[in-house]
């Protein structure tokens, strides 16, 4: 199931082509993207969303429509969606530089998709992680801009990567480490720790992707009592703290139950609490 | 001027949209790509850039659609090539990993497209490069292949992100330095010095892919009686040997003439055997 919308709100089939061969999109990966969770036709940190989004388009020098012409594409796609048999969808917002040696102008577009079977496991049972090497140190980011480390690109093919190597492994996620083992973020979350009344998560210095999801739980967590941090954490904090999530809009809050082939702390009353601090937002 | 086939040799509309926007290569930078210089109806190195394409799928753990089909489009663009008005193209064969969530087929084409006015200029007068930080040891690739260094992805929003960066600085084109100060490759083509009756390129297990052009002119000089090394060496070296070339398949051996503001060695006699050797494969 998909609804595809253009950025002036046009629906059009989601199954016949939309981009030419020479895209940017297609050819170099050079473009930018948002995945939003919808829930009974409201997105969710669709602000923060579009935000990342102008900012991850700055990083890239982009060129990006304005944002009512995102906002306009997504309720096309909300009021398309099949509600009465889909009560969710995962919304992708998508920009490329446009055609290559073209005039600029960038392709966007919006496309609605189930939540799939596999996401909802990950969000009930959990998931295993295997810790990778992302190759870089966690202050590269600021001396090199033109590396792209905290913007979200179309390209992604390294994050795919992990994923398989993670699954070749037994597991279903990733948690990737800078070289002198600090934890990063996961190929499309956030980590998020607890220890006590405390939740940590990494910096987007490091090179990490800002979450939103994270941002949201972070949000509601500071408004009912708890403290919360953003600084660097070595890996092996995976094992040693009260609970360990991988933040992202459309699996949520999922807990880490295994890392690397060895079991974690899991505490079900605290995974209850957490997300239900998430899911006060809405 | 384009010319876009099928792998099935169909001639296409390249101004007509091709692929979904659900593809995995809009969506992910999820797949692999060549591009093959063709001169007066023949394409150079086709089958290092073919041996190359399924080393790249290897590396991704994509299905590759069988060498026939890639030799059957690049036919089809170079039978429909207008070739009394240009004697040249450069033909970039695609390859992506299909739809998302998908049945797993592959989607691919060939394209044609026209050698521009930039490239011909580079030829001709040669490049100002940068060096930048690459960020990554140069012992990376075989520990952690997740990262797929070497493998030639569609995911180039860094390499084009680290052009921008050298024409902000005022230069063409960029060499990448590994964090111990070893010169890597450029976003799109090879290093090359000489010293001597030497020509040195840098190995690929340090992460970079292995060039095409590169490989023609060390066959080629080998003939010749000049030495050949592949191995590491500092970008310092840029600033201290006979001559330092930039080797690319649509560029071919374009000679570096600035290194970070600062005019090196250029020596024209040198510069018209090196390109010589390469041009007398063909």
């Amino acid at each position: 199931m998909r609804v595809l919308a253009l950025l002036d709100g046009t629906i059009v089939d989601p199954e016949a082509p939309l981009l030419r061969a020479d895209d940017l999109s297609v050819v170099r990966g050079d473009g930018i993207f948002e995945t939003i969770l919808v829930v009974d036709r409201e997105p969710r940190e669709l602000g923060p969303h579009l935000d990342r989004l102008e900012r991850s388009a700055r990083m890239m020098e982009m060129t990006l429509p304005e944002r009512g012409a995102w906002e306009r594409a997504a309720r096309a796609v909300i009021d398309n969606w099949p509600w009465d048999t889909d009560p969710e969808l995962a919304l992708k917002l998508v920009c490329s530089r446009g055609i290559d040696d073209g005039d600029g102008t960038p392709t966007g577009f919006a496309m609605g998709m189930q939540v799939g079977p596999e996401t909802i496991r990950k969000r009930r049972d959990g998931v295993a992680v295997v810790t990778l090497e992302r190759g870089y140190a966690p202050d590269l980011m600021e001396r090199a801009p033109w590396l792209l480390l905290s913007a979200k690109t179309l390209s992604y093919a390294v994050n795919m990567a992990a994923l398989r190597e993670a699954r070749s492994r037994g597991a279903d996620e990733v948690v990737f480490v800078a070289t002198d083992g600090t934890a990063l973020e996961g190929p499309t979350s956030n980590v998020v720790l607890a220890k006590g009344r405390t939740l940590i998560t990494t910096p987007p210095n490091t090179g990490i992707l800002p979450g939103t999801t994270q941002g949201a739980l972070f949000r509601a967590a500071e408004k009912a009592g708890w403290e919360t941090r953003v600084e660097n954490f070595p890996a092996e904090e995976l094992l040693n703290s009260d609970g360990v999530w991988l933040a992202s809009s459309v699996r949520k809050i999922t807990r880490i139950h295994t890392v690397d082939g060895t079991g974690i702390k899991v505490n079900d009353e605290l995974h209850d609490e957490i997300t239900g601090l998430y899911e006060s937002n809405y």
